[in-house]
């Protein structure tokens, strides 16, 4: 098969994690006889220094023209205390969703048993965990109107603002993945306080009908914010609107004791995305010591979400498992071990592989 | 001295805990020669059913003539999984924090030896956590105009909005606070998104320079809601906005193992109100099993915040030490010893003070 990758390596370690996914999908299409086709551009912090846009047109056109889209990681601290900065590396990665249609952000959790007593979590409340969420990612106050500053700037406002549309679209994908998982929804909102909370909350009440298998769950935010520290395993698949999914898709992200293995997938379109949940990571940029196994984990997912390839994601998921059980990892993970470079780690996956 | 003190036990647990409280406060009163009235007042659930509003005038004006408020809890599952309710107990709760201009929710985490062994996370994450949060309790998402429906129905908003002056006095607070303890104040916010956020930081930073001796950080709020898991130790003072304050101070609370004891404090205006962070916990109300520390602890920080009367709330700290280290306590945190009534620890608690 041929396949249209665009990469866009980002910021910080962005490009060293990509590259090692580079060489594991090209050694998968070696192996599998796919004709893969990279095309890079830019985005984040380096596209503004370069273009002035954090995500040019040139590179919407490359990620549009595409099948799929592998991505490292954006932001720089130069951007960030700065609350008067014109132009922001994040605007351009809001763009880029909403632009792709990328509407839904699934963010599994899971252990690695050879990682799991990372955790800053007691053992028996981690061991075994595995949940999913569908975070809404191209509505709520990331884009609602109107937002900003009155004429004095003395008062600032945001929008939040959901349609029907938008929530059913969401919670679909979130039933259809809890039909194929443990059968268990939570619909996590503020309905107690929120207005597009308790819209959400309605139409997930109305959609529960057409999935009869599916017991669904209904927690405010706040409360779902301490479960998932005290009774991680009681979650099956999550749903939750942009701003809510941020905040606890980030707090789940430390309780497996493996973050800098965590991969995601943004979905919606035609053109799929995939990337490392962990950030830019800039103290750690060009040193050859950034974790490469989340960039290769979602470019497995990729695999299985844009290509419905399961037996090559299957492949990269092997290998990267054994890499973890011969130690052939990054400093983060070596524990006493030998550390490896973050390229030694990719030629290493790559070898494997074929 | 004399004091007057409205009660408002709310739904659930509340009234228990509440009268737990009381028999303490009078012990206290009795011992250091204060003359103590209380006044009760409805609010929630069961002001709803008793008067059809949550939180009725009467009961404010309780409140508004008092020199402070103790607090049970509120909420009644009968209310939270009917999104099109007119009327919800949380509204008795969100009117009450305006009416009384309780814009800072002040909320300490930190452990017992006796029982951070019940924390979540791993001893060494936790062990001699101290931090404290201040939230902006009147602002924000939960009161900002226009919130709502379109006529159809199929849309939902809200509005975020936050003023300079709102800003101000909060972050105020929060700077004194750290002050008085390890001198480090984090702002959380979400600046690389929301415009309410950039003001928030923004405003922050021009404070910052009028308390040269406190040394400020700003995170992101996906961030501090990883960090506060993976490295809780490493904050002193937090200040933030309504919404994040809602879902971060929830998060804190089950860090420490001892959730069911932690107070809380509402400032702001002449009245200050005071209260348990754990909820009205109806499975359990009318038992008589409910754990009555966390709102004895917050009769403590009423005898220290509302009448600067360190010693007596000091004598409160101390029964309770006390009773935790003779096991006087109730099922949740006996583990095997004998567990005692509600108000089996309410009266013992009262008669070691006296
Ligand atoms: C960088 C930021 C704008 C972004 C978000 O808030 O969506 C990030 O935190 C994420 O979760 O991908
Ligand atoms: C009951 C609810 C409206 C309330 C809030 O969100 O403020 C509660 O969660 C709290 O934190 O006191």
């Amino acid at each position: 098969m041929e396949m249209n990758i665009a990469l866009l390596p980002g910021d910080g370690i962005g490009p060293e994690v990509i590259a090692q996914a580079v060489k594991v999908v090209k050694a998968v299409g070696q192996k599998f006889g796919h004709q893969i086709t990279f095309k890079e551009g830019l985005v984040g912090a380096c596209a503004i220094d370069a273009t002035g846009d954090p995500y040019p047109d040139a590179t919407h056109e490359i990620c549009a023209a595409s099948d799929a889209v592998l991505f490292g990681a954006i932001g720089d601290p130069k951007y960030d205390n700065d609350p008067k900065a014109k132009v922001r590396p994040e605007q351009g990665l809001l763009r880029m969703r909403q632009k792709l249609g990328l509407f839904a952000n699934v963010r599994p959790t899971f252990t690695f048993p050879s990682l799991v007593h990372k955790s800053p979590l007691k053992l028996e409340r981690v061991d075994g965990v595995d949940f999913v969420f569908f975070r809404e990612l191209t509505g709520g106050v990331y884009f609602g109107e109107p937002r900003g500053r009155n004429e004095q700037g003395t008062k600032a406002f945001d929008t939040n603002v959901y349609s029907k549309e938008e929530v059913v679209r969401l919670a679909r994908m979130g039933f259809e993945a809890a039909q194929k998982r443990r059968k268990l929804l939570t619909c996590v909102d503020k309905a107690n306080v929120m207005a597009t909370s308790r819209l959400w909350r309605e139409t997930v009440q109305e959609l529960a009908a057409e999935y009869p298998d599916v017991k669904v769950e209904y927690e405010f935010v706040d409360a779902v914010a301490m479960r998932l520290i005290q009774w991680p395993k009681a979650y099956d698949v999550l749903i939750t609107e942009n701003l809510f999914g941020d905040i606890l898709t980030d707090e789940a992200s430390v309780i497996s004791g493996s973050m800098g293995l965590m991969p995601s997938a943004s979905l919606g379109s035609k053109v799929k995305l995939f990337e490392p949940i962990h950030g830019s990571y800039p103290q750690a940029a060009g040193k050859d010591i950034a974790n490469p196994l989340a960039t290769v984990l979602s470019a497995a997912m990729m695999f299985e979400y844009a290509f419905d390839m399961k037996e090559e994601a299957q492949a990269i998921s092997d290998v990267v498992n054994l890499s973890l059980a011969e130690g052939v990892v990054t400093e983060d993970i070596a524990e006493g071990g030998k550390a490896y470079k973050t390229s030694e780690v990719g030629d290493w996956l790559a070898a494997k592989i074929l």
